[in-house]
């Protein structure tokens, strides 16, 4: 069974402080053997990926055949359906039109004293998505990836993807060529992110690498971050729910459950301000759980992670709601757009009862690699922005660093910087005679 | 003497690789001192900050002593003098009027299915800027950090900075002011930062931390990446100049010693399409070597990673430029926007003659906190941007979830996530009948 917490409880305060802190993942240390296979890589290269790569995933490789050619992706691509072609294309038309509006724009004015101010934004040169094999192989994150990198207008997007004894899914393929990606490699773990960092005598080095993984990737990832870009690193699932009394408790469990079946950790949370639709839903969530596939892990999630909440009021849950600073949130009230000024704190909301969660992780448009761990405090999901990167400009003419320049020259000399002071003193000596 | 290197030399690809690849900085290994210290902050809070600071900063505080007072800051204060408060004030208000442009726009549309999809930024809630104490405090970073920070909205801004033996720089207390800094805590090194991660008695928590500092800072921020966010982890500053012939080598030997008084592990780079040139700048910087106060540091910056490197013409110093991508490029050249279009990979641009870097270091406007190390490839300067996060919206009518909600069921499906599908299909049942 899940917490059952109410505001009014006189303990709630502490149970509460229990649950945010609540560790759900404990986090395997493999950073050892990280570094030796990164070490191992930068020596050797493709030798040291080859041979990973065997030992692995359990595939003897060349390093002609690191790359898939481009008659395997076709003959991949060509077992997909034409409705699951069909869904994933509609998914990346959608997230395409929604990043194509983040595209930033580039600005460059002239102040009172003359001097040209601005930024320019640029594409990253190269990106590396990792696409993770077997079971969590999943096509959409390849969309969510790819597509914003492709809207920044990245050159070169490659994929390394593990393929256990050779095998892959071809609706990442698909997916990869929808997203505009030029090689996908098959390799995966640490030896992957070591040779996208690195570079080997086949794979060209990249500037940024994205994507989930396991904890080696994630530990390799930590490793490599400066030499390349990296992106967050993704903790377990979450959601939380905030509804009132006029809801089917049965959609309300099913969107609960659709974060507890990703995996053990994941953690779905239902704040209520109706204790009876609370033990409603937590009843609906036990029915539904008897028929899901995935039953024993969506079970395991939603009783060592889950939780009901009942509020006074909404401004109570939305309070609460900023505390936990979910990934997910849906708002399954009356009036979501209001409840939705005050819960600032969240990486992605749903707005109303129409707006389920799984929307967002496929066809919604915006993206599903969204901020973990309550770090929706200070982070956001995966965007165009993280493809690019943004140069600032400057031109001084001769008064606007007269008008400007002794103030610099100033605060050098408080600094102690004093050739910073004397490179702008030694022009203005220039105009002053 | 500084390598000296042009690419018509027959070993110009190798020496440039070396260059490239030369390490400047040995990173000093501090991260089992630094667990330690965070452990005992945690776990002591307020006790363990105080011990620490009487132990490292010679000064015993009691906890209400931590943060100054206003009365202590207001006759910090009346100490600077009315020409370096007023270079002061200028700098706040070019930086303020540079980042005021950067706040970004929400946006929210309704598409062709009916769906309202969009995002909306709001400011991160609390924000500490780490200050580092004695000889490399510079009260234009305090600026360069808090101000975008002020103008994203940041509700609570807090200042860390070590006062050793009770000293503190007036015009860092005045920086901290004109920026709306709310706390100067008088705190350094891992504690600070360990502090203001998990929060004390006295100190509470922030969201992200920002700032500069020594090896202990940096590995302690790595650390708390997660809990809170953090800046980038930076290295030594650097320099590179683009600049023809019509340059008084002077100016251009000035502007690469203010990067090398900085620090030893400094770098500063020029490349010119004329040997003679180079030979005059490279001789303009022993000439003015002799003179400054800081000429051991600058001196041996120059001589262990200072470069001249001449080419062909502008288009290769491009194709170089990228290659380094340095933190500050100067383009002192007869068409610097131009030039400018090509070297994409910098964190700021200085464009042309009259705009030496120490103008950006100060009072030019942009922000001159930059990725150093090659990283402008994949990140940028710090940014109005950091200091707030990005939540996506999304909603969905009933007839949106009819058009898009089967694709959405088809991937959950194709993914192996059945619950993702039941949330919709429940839905679309309700819809159908």
């Amino acid at each position: 069974m899940p917490l059952f917490l109410s505001t009014q409880d006189a303990g709630f305060e502490a149970d509460f402080a229990a649950l945010l802190g609540m560790k759900r993942e404990e986090a395997e240390d493999v950073d050892q053997a990280v570094a030796t296979i990164i070490a191992d890589v930068r020596a050797r290269g493709d030798g040291a990926v080859l041979e990973l790569t065997a030992r692995f995933d359990r595939l003897a490789l060349t390093a002609d055949k690191l790359a898939f050619s481009k008659a395997e992706i076709a003959a991949e691509i060509a077992k997909v359906t034409p409705e699951d072609r069909a869904a994933l294309e509609l998914a990346a038309a959608r997230i395409r039109a929604y990043h194509e509006r983040q595209r930033p724009s580039d600005l460059l004015w002239t102040d009172e004293t003359g001097a040209t101010l601005g930024w320019r934004f640029t594409p990253i040169p190269a990106a590396g998505l990792y696409v993770p094999g077997g079971l969590a192989t999943y096509p959409s994150s390849v969309l969510m990836n790819a597509i914003p990198a492709q809207v920044a207008g990245v050159k070169r997007l490659v994929i390394a993807c593990p393929t256990p004894g050779g095998v892959v899914n071809p609706l990442v393929l698909l997916a990869a060529e929808l997203a505009g990606v030029v090689t996908v490699y098959r390799m995966g773990g640490a030896q992957a992110i070591a040779a996208l960092a690195y570079g080997t005598e086949t794979v060209q080095a990249v500037d940024k690498i994205t994507g989930p993984g396991n904890a080696y990737v994630a530990a390799a990832k930590r490793r490599v971050f400066g030499r390349v870009g990296i992106d967050m690193i993704a903790g377990p699932s979450e959601i939380l729910v905030i509804a009132d009394r006029d809801n089917d408790p049965d959609w309300i469990a099913l969107d609960l459950l659709s974060q507890a079946e990703h995996d053990e950790s994941a953690q779905s949370i239902l704040i209520t301000d109706d204790a009876a639709f609370g033990r409603a839903v937590a009843a609906a969530v036990e029915r539904r759980l008897e028929t899901l596939e995935r039953r024993a892990i969506a079970g395991a999630s939603w009783a060592a992670h889950g939780a009901v909440i009942v509020v006074r009021d909404l401004d109570e849950a939305a309070v609460l709601s900023n505390r936990i600073a979910p990934e997910h949130l849906e708002l399954c009230v009356a009036e979501p757009e209001k409840l939705a000024e005050k819960t600032t704190e969240a990486g992605a909301i749903f707005l109303g009862s129409w707006t389920p969660e799984a929307i967002g992780d496929y066809v919604g448009g915006p993206n599903h690699v969204l901020p973990t761990a309550r770090s929706a405090r200070f982070s956001s999901g995966l965007s165009v922005l993280d493809f690019m990167k943004r140069t600032t400009l400057a031109r001084m003419t001769p008064e606007a660093l007269a008008a400007i320049g002794p103030a610099a020259e100033r605060l050098a000399i408080s600094e102690s910087l004093q050739a910073h002071g004397l490179s702008v003193r030694a022009r203005l000596d220039r105009l002053n005679g």
